[in-house]
């Protein structure tokens, strides 16, 4: 039986040290609860972002990791949906309030007490929720999501966040068949953008600073791919696409980019610019666009986002690392240097 | 007969000088024009951004008017869809390419290569065009909407401007019973805005800087009213409206007013800010935030907003004014004093 008080963890002691292996204490298994065996944590930008207290005053000793893969060793005497065996992921919630409307239409993430995060927040008893980097975790039934078979547990980790924040938008503003997609920056959310939009029957355009990944994208499922660097990009393309999904952080050109939607056209951003946009309210009122952002999905689309990538057959394009190498990876997240997202073998904590 | 040649109009002869009486010259009735007897023509805070070049350079003489009501007196050799003595209006544009994909489509509005002006344009045959503040004007049967029986004339004017502008937005973010809308501002868009959102069975409340009109509002079909210079309204009213619909030009604090919206709430400008305005992308992305702009609406949609006005028993809320008192009228749009739009007797020009 797993000791629960002493699971091992890479965490942050503080916003300016590095990552560090510890252990942490995990509840014990309530009756809805399940035990997961983590196998596999993904390394998303916003772990370094609330790691390094870039968005704000965090929690310490930090444990990030919401885009977690693992397989059930334990259930609850109450529990209905699993079995100990049973192929699960878990994002970057782990509780809501489950009564508000939201809750109750599955949008936990906008439930309106505010949903759990997996990490970096508080659980309804007080205590410090920690995340993925970790070999496991206890997590109430209606909070995990099954990995699909024939979805390998290292590829299927980054779906939980980037996987799900790019369907979302793209299945809320109805790409599919005769779409046309661009998906601006070709890195961890960029290239799930790229697969889902396509693997939905979608003709989809990258537009990335530079062609130096046209190679990857093109193979990755992109039709088209034009540098934004290069500004004959924007007069070619002026008009062009039905939904354009920005999944960079840099502050854009707004007007510019709204030039290149068609009417009705949507501009959604999924990246996080920490600084205003400005937008000049005539390039949206001129073929009625729309400027929007959007945020993960509950835990029902999830599920349906991982069924759709399993049925498609893919999963994300991952380089998996041991525990000792998240310090260095974060580097080159932030260098961007990876293709396309970093994957902890949680086997090496 | 009527002479063509000499038609009786109002027209700003420089971007400084005033309106006044003059003659312009219509194109002889060709054989898919009717030749329309304008009775009504209302005055758009548009015609005035014009008028004095506010919006840019322009072309003079400009006989404003893009809210025309009238009645057909002539009709071409291939006209089919109109006979004399037929009630129509006429809005903000009078031909386009017909050929493009939106005109196809019925959105002429958006036509690719620009739908041609009513006013303070040129037509495809490179003559300028003159609006609505006249006593005649031929169009092609295709750009004039049925004014529906029981609507009068003189409330129906603006409409065609003021009346697409608001229901346009409203039935494009699905507006219905159990809708709760905001409406930004109780002017000549605002107090259409209220009446249409209304008829369509949403619970209406108006944001207005004061409540100096809530009494107007609350006949004209708003269930609440709150000033927005008081900051407890925006405390109160968080997280509560599925569609605001800003009339103003004034840039908002748009972020305050995203705050304001339900989850998948759409905030979309009609008015016409003439600055950028600044936008955090968090604002957009917890909640999946809409910010759009639209912008009045097809001839099929039109004719659609005609009907349902008529079948609500509504038109605007007009002063009807003598032409001598279109510059004056001009003064007291700018300072917001009208209730809640001037229409031109153009029996008196």
């Amino acid at each position: 039986m797993t000791s629960l008080s002493a699971v091992p963890a890479y965490a942050a002691p503080t916003a300016k040290a590095p990552l560090e292996r510890t252990t942490i204490a995990r509840r014990e298994v309530g009756e809805h609860d399940v035990l997961i065996d983590i196998k596999y944590a993904g390394i998303c930008h916003s772990d370094i972002h609330q790691a390094r207290e870039g968005w704000g005053e965090a929690i310490f000793p930090m444990v990030p990791g919401h885009e977690i893969a693992g397989v059930i060793s334990e259930v609850g005497s109450a529990v209905t949906k699993y079995e100990v065996g049973d192929r699960v992921g878990v994002g970057c919630f782990v509780d809501s309030c489950r009564e508000c409307e939201y809750c109750l239409k599955g949008q936990e993430q906008n439930c309106v007490k505010g949903s759990t995060g997996t990490y970096n927040d508080t659980d309804k008893h007080g205590a410090p929720t920690y995340g993925g980097y970790s070999t496991h975790l206890v997590i109430d039934e209606g909070y995990a999501v099954r990995i699909p078979e024939g979805l390998a547990l290292d590829v299927a980790a980054p779906l939980l966040c980037a996987g799900i924040t790019t369907y979302s938008p793209l299945r809320h503003w109805n790409v599919g068949p005769g779409s046309k997609v661009a998906v601006v920056g070709l890195g961890g959310l960029g290239h799930m953008g790229v697969k889902i939009a396509h693997a939905m029957g979608a003709e989809v355009t990258v537009l990335s600073q530079s062609l130096r990944k046209q190679a990857d994208g093109e193979r990755l499922g992109a039709d088209h791919y034009y540098a934004t660097s290069d500004p004959e990009t924007f007069e070619k393309l002026a008009g062009s696409f039905d939904v354009i999904l920005s999944t960079v952080s840099a502050v854009l050109p707004i007007d510019t980019y709204l030039g290149l939607l068609k009417v009705n056209g949507a501009f959604v951003n999924v990246g996080a610019p920490e600084e205003p946009v400005s937008v000049n309210m005539f390039s949206l009122i001129a073929g009625r666009k729309t400027l929007a952002g959007s945020n993960i999905g509950g835990i029902a689309e999830t599920q349906e986002m991982l069924d759709f990538c399993a049925e498609h057959g893919f999963g994300a394009e991952i380089e998996v690392i041991d525990a000792d190498q998240i310090n260095e990876a974060y580097e080159r997240v932030i260098a961007s240097d990876v293709r396309y997202r970093f994957v902890i073998d949680t086997a090496t904590i």
